[in-house]
């Protein structure tokens, strides 16, 4: 039992606490045994009490948002999950972490570790130096450096999803490692909160497509996971598409088998044994993975099979908890040694 | 047969053919086998083709929504659908009419005969003179007026809804004219094409409320209309909800009955009698009314029960079909002197 | 702290985990710190793996649903919860009882008083010696009943909706205990989980309808609760339907003040009055309830406003928690002495 | 002008119309300018009013539909489409045929050439002497042959989204003829009407899943008609999923190019060419195919990319319209020599 078990508890703020993920995280902060939420920080334009934003969270958590203040945060936390977009974190994680602070960056900022990679996709980075730090917070890879970390890159929806389905056969070297196809669809709430024609209720409404192919930024966060994972360059086209739903994700993963003996069998014998110690994976073999399977948990369901000499994935979660906020607890856990599936049932 | 039907098609403007309303009523003319769309305008900030708004109108109507031009209006076309919101609609009926154009107007600027009354509800009445010339295009209550009209105030969805439903009882006298209570639900479209947070697609997906809660603008109008046909003044509470779907309406209308000899038979009967020869009213005893067997349709379904002691009406529309684009045909049809039903399948 | 809580954990059996309320009872059980699910049972035709029936729960309750055995059940645990249908629950009640099991009927079985009216609405009571025992299981108003109950006749979902809005308003003898109207919209999970036309996804989907008008089963339950808090016969008409969403409830209820000088004000402050105390009930102002603010929690939000001289209130909960499950733990907590909101966060 | 257009209409009978695409095809029929609808027949335990099974058609189409008699449906139709499912409809085309009647037959009976593949996928062919008589309807291939069928086998849904995005491709040999994948969604009326857990509303809605991974008896539909447009055997995989929506289907395909030069325009202008005079297949550049543009309507929207060296293309339709009833209306159309869109608009 770690010193903090046995007296009070850590103390976490949240920072953009009025967005879809921010929600989502204190939803699960507020079910946690060993944490509580100091205080909500965001931009000048979102403060005010939560439950403006949120009504749901009326009576749960009766606190405001107040302007980020690192100061009022460095007296009052430990451990800050941020949840802003993209350049605004990478402008308060140096405070965050001046002030000796444990961070979970929602964002991509210190998720890609090449700053030209990054500004190709996203801007250029204005904190180059903290890259190396920071740990790309997927447990079922990287569990031992995050438990170490002090700075955490939470991973993207899609990533997490791909990366799980894939990394195993990648790593054993049973799919090649050119040629995957990821064709994935999300849930309306991975847009975000902010109103927009696309996600308008009655356009978006018995509505499906694809958006962004071939320049969805999470292309490059899945190449380079998967590439160190492999120990090789991974080459792959990922298509997003958007589904009439709140919540959840799906991806169909197309791959060559790079051995012609290769089974649905094998293939599930791998994932199995890779996951064997998995608390929030599962293999699934009776049926497919599906959206309502594991909507509103931390779990990721995956599913290898052999279809006509090619080789499909397919894997589910929810964007906004392994997707996100769950997985941000699931490496908070981590950190403090706790087990790991603390306050995620 | 008129002249019309003998030889070329009647010319028709689309005025606002960018909003829903603007939408459904494009689809339905396209389908219309005497009118053709001689123009679409709208807005300074509303102007391209109109399949840049509705990808669906490709290759249907390869046509640009043109700035609104009353000489361009006038040469090319003999009558105006009138799709845009209160306020605008009164700045251009004016010119319209003054062009000689018959016009059937989307908005409430003609609908509420008390200046007064809509002053109250919307803002100062810029077109008063022209309230009286304003024919309320409710068919199944106004036909003859509307076959003589040259300005239809096209109804609105809640009140065609309502009134369809307590019309024929309040003027054979069955039910009492005060203490009546609509609870009306609608889709989505209702609210228009403007994003907005109440209707971005996670916060109104899974979800169901009541809104305007004693202020909806459309009460006043109700009261008006069924007032006048019940020769005496009728109160009511009007309360809507949003319900998760894109298009439809349903009112569930509570009532007292006058004589305690009521009963549902008896309220049924009255209903046929006055919807024997409506095309598009449907009184039901067999199913109750439900958003399905309406939706993409012109009809309004209406079914009256006595439950314990007093009368529940329901009533069902497509508030974009039968509340709002294809009652406006449905008065084109009757002014032109066609069969009511004409394109309207 | 009770014993219970210094020692193990109390060992809860659930029969009927194979519906919906079972499913999400079992989900609140693996989340609440002081119990642990010993068994599932069911009846002949529901047996097997848990995850075979809600594959959402594999790798978190790797347990069977076996038949029905009274002994098993008594060696194993000390209080069930009991999520089978009418008729069903008063079969296995009796043997629960008498081997001296805690029950927590989620059925209809024990909640109606009078064993005729339970014959009139269901069928005939076949343990009419026990409903005298039954505590009605709605904490807000039977807390201390419920303290000491050994057999908790959980109440319907619309029935909690319903008596939660009007409850206080009538004790206090604001309102007129007859004329009520509660015009009700449920999700479908309320329909429970067997296939039917009514419920095939695109026969339900965007859709709307309202169902069983002046015979749902839960008017007389409604009215008996009701009649016993105000002390009087209250008499109401009572309309549910079918909003297509997955879970919650709201009920749109029109009442009329008994006092002229009645003001919204006072209705709030009547409420805030009674529920100041109460952990699940939320007074709205600045919001009116909706779905989206009590899906997935054990909360009922409540409003109530003078409008146009008649009192209007609506109240929402999610049917599968605070109308079913979450109000069965809710009962447990209490029972047992635990905080009221334990694991129900 | 066709005889049957200067004087009365031609009589069509509908077989089936108790399912979503005989009731889709009613709905087109009531609309069509040339046609009537004679009758309409099902098997024994599906008559009655066909508003009792689609209460929508009520005052719309006030027939019953009989049990099948040959013998009435030749003396009072010259055409017959056929609405039931695969087995019933061989059953009843050699009937129909012998009675000198055309027939459009929504089953697979017809559409596959090889009677061992077809009962490969399905079960033995009873009528494999008619299966070279059949012309595949699916106009934008086969118009001429369609023109002068008297038996038409109405295409898939899937195959019919497939085959218009890759048949000019593969006709043109841009793209290779094997590895391609079909990632395929569809709304759930393509699963038919009968009640199911899988189509459960509560278990559909918010869900999105793969099904039939590689069993799919679309599939080698797709194959032939591919391998026959090719010139080449044709292999590919083809993976559809469950979509929570009422209708609407989406087809994401991955190919290789064939040669190294094929860019997206050039793709672009090969579907051009091919479908320069198609009425109902749209090439999209400036937005990509989504089910809300085609819902409702009888186009097909196709766009093709190059995405880092890989070919993706997208094709979207109506699983009912252009999947089913509005391409059987549409083969009839060029069956009688009618203009291709009469009556689909």
């Amino acid at each position: 039992m770690t010193a903090s078990l046995a007296g009070s508890k850590i103390q976490v703020a949240v920072v953009g606490g009025s967005g879809y993920a921010g929600f989502e995280t204190i939803r699960w902060l507020l079910r946690h045994p060993h944490v509580e939420i100091s205080g909500l920080y965001g931009p000048p334009d979102e403060l005010g009490p939560i439950d403006g934003f949120f009504p749901l969270l009326s009576k749960q958590l009766p606190m405001r948002q107040e302007l980020f203040d690192i100061a009022k945060i460095s007296r009052s936390a430990e451990l800050v999950l941020l949840c802003v977009p993209h350049k605004v974190a990478m402008g308060y994680v140096p405070k965050l972490r001046e002030a000796g602070l444990k961070v979970i960056d929602f964002s991509a900022d210190y998720r890609l570790k090449d700053p030209a990679v990054y500004e190709k996709w996203y801007c250029p980075h204005t904190d180059v130096g903290r890259l190396a730090e920071a740990v790309y917070g997927l447990p079922e890879f990287y569990r031992d450096a995050i438990a170490n970390a002090q700075l955490i890159a939470n991973p993207g929806c899609y990533p997490t999803c791909s990366v799980l389905a894939l990394g195993p056969l990648l790593k054993e070297g049973l799919i090649a490692a050119d040629g995957i196809i990821v064709n994935a669809i999300s849930g309306v709430s991975g847009a975000g909160r902010r109103p927009n024609q696309k996600y308008h209720f009655p356009d978006r409404n018995e509505n499906f497509e694809p958006y962004a192919v071939g320049t969805h930024r999470h292309a490059p966060e899945i190449r380079q996971v998967l590439s160190a994972i492999a120990a090789k360059e991974v080459s792959l086209t990922f298509v997003p598409h958007l589904c009439p739903m709140d919540r959840g994700m799906l991806c169909s993963i197309y791959a060559q088998s790079v051995k012609e003996s290769v089974t649905s069998e094998k293939l599930t014998d791998v994932l199995n044994d890779y996951y064997g110690n998995a608390a929030f994976v599962r293999v699934r073999t009776e049926v497919l993975p599906a959206v309502k399977y594991v909507v509103h948990t931390n779990f990721c369901d995956v599913a290898a099979r052999m279809v006509n000499g090619r080789v499909i994935i397919f894997s589910a979660l929810d964007n906004l908890v392994k997707g996100a906020s769950g997985q941000a607890i699931q490496n908070m856990n981590i950190m403090y040694g706790w087990d790991e599936t603390t306050g995620l049932i």
